[in-house]
Formats: C-alpha cells, sequence, structure tokens
C-alpha cells in the first residue's frame, strides 16, 4: 500500500525562488489529487517527475491566487498533452467562472471533460469517494470563504501471515488474491481458508491538509486521529497579533492544535516570505508537538 | 543609453523546465516595459534580478495562456509587495475582464491604479508614448486576434565632442546638460555654442516584437530596418505544413522576412516543446539571413 505525498510548494502570497505557492501532491494506493495548485505548479510536477495526466481530482481551497493561479496553466497543458480523461476539480464557488473563461477565449477546446464541484461555505461534507478513497471538506477559518480536506484510504488490504503462506510453499502469484481476502484452493481440491493466511489490515490513514486558517479549536473534532496533519504555520509566534489580522497561524498554534488533536506527525508550511529559514517554526512547534517536521519544495512524506 | 531586452522565456504552449512561456523585459533608458507574460514570469524576473516593480507598461500579444497566464500572479504579487505607481496594460480586447475578477475574487483590492488599454484587432497605431519611448502594436496573424510591437527611442542625446570638450578643459559635470543641447557659459562670460561641443546623437534604435504569427510578407512594411527584430519561429521549415495550420513561422521564414526587412538583427524563439535543441533553427534561419541569434532565458540583448 503507498499513500505519499509530495511537497510542491511550501510558501505564501509571495512566491520566491526557493518557496514556491501551495501544491501538494498525493498518491494514495495509485489514486493521484492535487491539492492546491499556485503558479507554477505544473513545473514543479514535471520537476520532480510525477505523471501528471494521472491526476484525476484537483481540491482548491480558496480563492487567494497562491492556491489556484496555477490551475489554468496545468489544464491547459494537460490539454494540449492529449489527455482524454476526465478532470474533477472541487473549489470554492465561483472557481469555475474565473477558469473556464480563460480557456475559452483563447479557443482551447479541452477534449477532455471538466468537471466542477462548488462547495458551499461553510460546510463539512464527503465530496469524492470511490473504490479507494474518501475526501472529507472542513471548514477553515480565513478572510474568505476557505476549506481543508482530509484524504482517507477506503481500507487496507489484509496482511500477509508470511509464517503460514511459507509453510504451505504457495506461489506468490497468490498474494494478491489472498491479501483481497479469498481463499486458496490446492491442486488436491483441498482449500486453506484466508484466515489461516492471513492478519487484520494496517489501519487506513488519513491524511489532513489545513490551509489557511487562523488557529481553530474547532477543527480538532474533524482532525483527530489522523497520520499526518498538515497545516499552515505562517507566522512564529512573536508574530502572532499579525497571525490573526490576517486570519494564519503560528508555528506554536499548529503544534498546540496538533497535540489537542493527537494526530500522528504534524507538517507545518505556508511560511511567510518575510523568512529566509524556517529552523524557529520547526523549534517553536516542537515545544507543544514532538513529532515535527517543515515543508520543504520536492520533499515525499510517507504515511 | 540603454536599450537592453532580457528573454525570460523562449518556448511556447507547453512550458517545460528549460524553456519558459513567453515574457522580454525591456529597458529602454530606464524605462521598464515587460512584453508577454506566461505563467511563472514573476520568478524568471526574481532570477535575473530585475527590479519588477519599476515596471509601468506591460504589453500582451494575444490570449494564449502561454502569453499572459503569469500576469494575475505578477500584478498580485507587486501589490503584496507595496507598489503604490500606476500600471499600464495594453493588450487584446477581453484581458481586463479576465484578470479583474480574479484579483476582486480573493479580496486583494490593489493599492496601485491599475489601467488597461484594449487593443481592436487588426490595428497599427501608436499606443504608448511618453518622452523617452514609443510603442506601436502591429497586426499579426494567428488564431486568435494577435498584434506584435514595436517599442522605439523617442531619441538619443547628442554625442559629445571630446576632443572639443578637453580642449576646453571642461568639467565633467557639464557633460548632461551638453549631451541634451545646451550651450556651456564660461566664469568671464564667454559662450561656447552646443553644436562646437557635439556630434549628431546616434540614430535611435528599435526593437519589434513577432509573437506569434503566420509568415506575412505584409509585416514587412511595419518592422523594416529595426535594429532588432524578434520573430517567432516554433518549428523547423520541414513541419511548414504543422506551421501554415498552427499559424506559426518557421525558421527558414523567420530569416526570409529578416532579409526582406533588411533588420539589423534577427533573434527567434517560440520553440516548440517537441525541440531539445534548437541549432538547426539557428542553422536554418542564418541560410537566409546573416545575424541571427536564438533567444535563451536569461540571455540580455543589447542595442
Amino acid at each position: 500500500m503507498k499513500f505519499e505525498i509530495t511537497i510542491l510548494g511550501s510558501g505564501s502570497a509571495l512566491p520566491t525562488i526557493k518557496r514556491r505557492p501551495s501544491a501538494h501532491f498525493v498518491n494514495c494506493n495509485e489514486r493521484y489529487v492535487l491539492i492546491d495548485c499556485g503558479e507554477g505548479t505544473q513545473l514543479q510536477l514535471r520537476k520532480y517527475k510525477i505523471k501528471f495526466q494521472r491526476i484525476e481530482l484537483i481540491l482548491i481551497t480558496h480563492l487567494h491566487g497562491d492556491h489556484y493561479f496555477g490551475l489554468v496553466g496545468l489544464l491547459s497543458s494537460m490539454h494540449l498533452l492529449g489527455r482524454k480523461q476526465k478532470m474533477q476539480i472541487i473549489g470554492p464557488e465561483g472557481l469555475e467562472e474565473l477558469i473556464r473563461p480563460q480557456l475559452e477565449i483563447g479557443g482551447a477546446y479541452l477534449n477532455f471533460e471538466l468537471e466542477f464541484k462548488a462547495l458551499s461555505y461553510p460546510t463539512s461534507e464527503i465530496v469524492y469517494e470511490d473504490n479507494v478513497i474518501e475526501v472529507a471538506s472542513i471548514p477553515l477559518k480565513h478572510r474568505i470563504p476557505t476549506h481543508g480536506f482530509i484524504v482517507s484510504e477506503k481500507k487496507r488490504l489484509l496482511s500477509l501471515n508470511k509464517s503460514i503462506f511459507d509453510m504451505h510453499e504457495l506461489s506468490v502469484a497468490l498474494i494478491p488474491s489472498i491479501r483481497e481476502g479469498k481463499d486458496v484452493v490446492l491442486e488436491d481440491g483441498s482449500v486453506i481458508p484466508n484466515h489461516m493466511l492471513t492478519l487484520p489490515p494496517e489501519k487506513p490513514k488519513k491524511y489532513a491538509y489545513c490551509s489557511d486558517t487562523l488557529y481553530r479549536e474547532s477543527l480538532i473534532e474533524y482532525i483527530t486521529g489522523v497520520d499526518l496533519l498538515y497545516h499552515e504555520a505562517t507566522f512564529l509566534d512573536i508574530e502572532k497579533d499579525r497571525a490573526k489580522k490576517t486570519f494564519h497561524t503560528t508555528a506554536a498554534q499548529a503544534g498546540v492544535l496538533a497535540k489537542k488533536a493527537l494526530v500522528g506527525q504534524l507538517m507545518i508550511g505556508h511560511f511567510s516570505s518575510r523568512y529566509d529559514d524556517v529552523t524557529e517554526h520547526l523549534k517553536e512547534a516542537s515545544i507543544y508537538f514532538e513529532n515535527v517536521i517543515t515543508a520543504e519544495e520536492g520533499m515525499v512524506v510517507r504515511l
């Protein structure tokens, strides 16, 4: 099973050479999802050699440019590269009306279906579901309507009980069907029941993406126990008044929230361009919560 | 006097890591002009350390994304960085209606005045003029309404007649006023007339930017004798049918046009992403016109 997040942009409103605007690429058991799409995201996808035509779902948190200015360019390039399969985009009301005219005025009649689903604010609902993943929206508190998202694996496959499997000298070709729950029928017609060959599956993993937002304890009900919480930490705590004024969070506040929500790991990002270095952010969040990492371009986090 | 063009993007519709979408930065005697603004232009401006807040005029040729998708992000960053002075944008009809809603929906009420001037197609007219430069639009022939631009110096200062200047042992502080045409009054009240101290100025320079377009001999009337012609050469001549079908030009055609228009130098660019290397484009254009260069990211051309 694979649940990986690749950081394409860890910066905030002002893109710099070092920190690009927000974009996280999620590969959950070969379901490819993009969360946010700041300017230049298509080149970041190329840089990190992600097969971006396989993205079928794009989630946009809100309509500040550092979270969606790269969307129209990405869709345009997907078209030019011959995309045929549908793309679903889930984001704030108004997004479709900003994107479609830009595609249409250039005469690019897309060869693929583009479906927008508009999120009304503030809601928390299941916004996407297939046999592999489920995505829920969660209301954040920013200057304009903003949602975070939780991407959850539907289920993990059963774990192989290797000692029993080896004892029967079974072919490795049987492993996928065993992990899906099937019994094994031997050549002599006898049956090894599945429960003999397997152990309970690992708990399905959850990834929560929360940017941009004020520190809000009301988030805890949604994110409690997620394996990885990405939470914005635009400022250091010394700038907490500024954070409040601009509806952002400090690194300390992100740490406190992670602790209260009992998450597995905290990743902080959306760093203001005023900081050349984010070591202090890491230190500050770590005071309140042990397992913290800082988002860095190109970094891959495995759940 | 300074007339410099910095290439920010030499690619075409599909941005790649190596070749970015169209954008040329022009510094004509400290007038800063940006021509086209594909996605990521703001980071290219940062990369090449251009003081982009000093840009007062942006020219957009047409509404294909590789020529304007970076505009909204650049304007947004200018705002965030505290810009106060007016920005003038000259481009196709419809551009303003695509850009303003994206700024407004995010709640970014700009601290600077943004003035759009819409070009009706096909026209050739003086679209901008101040005491330093003049900009003319020229109609190109592409799949959607498209204009090229000619940026011309208004005048060059008089050249100093150094031998006469030295003979009188004058202060170098007088040079600027002498070059502007003023006489010199000596301490004893006697006057050295300006024509004694100066030589005729150099001919003002002209830069023509022609992208994207079919090969068109009707362009010659506009571009004859320009010092530098930037002309698209999306394809090699072996793809001339494809060039025609997509309303683009081949390298050979760009060379022929440069020769017929008696330009000083030809710079080719807007290369299709299918070409890893553009040596063949250079060779092909050079068959017809001697003085050819290929546009490369970060290259500075001085007129």
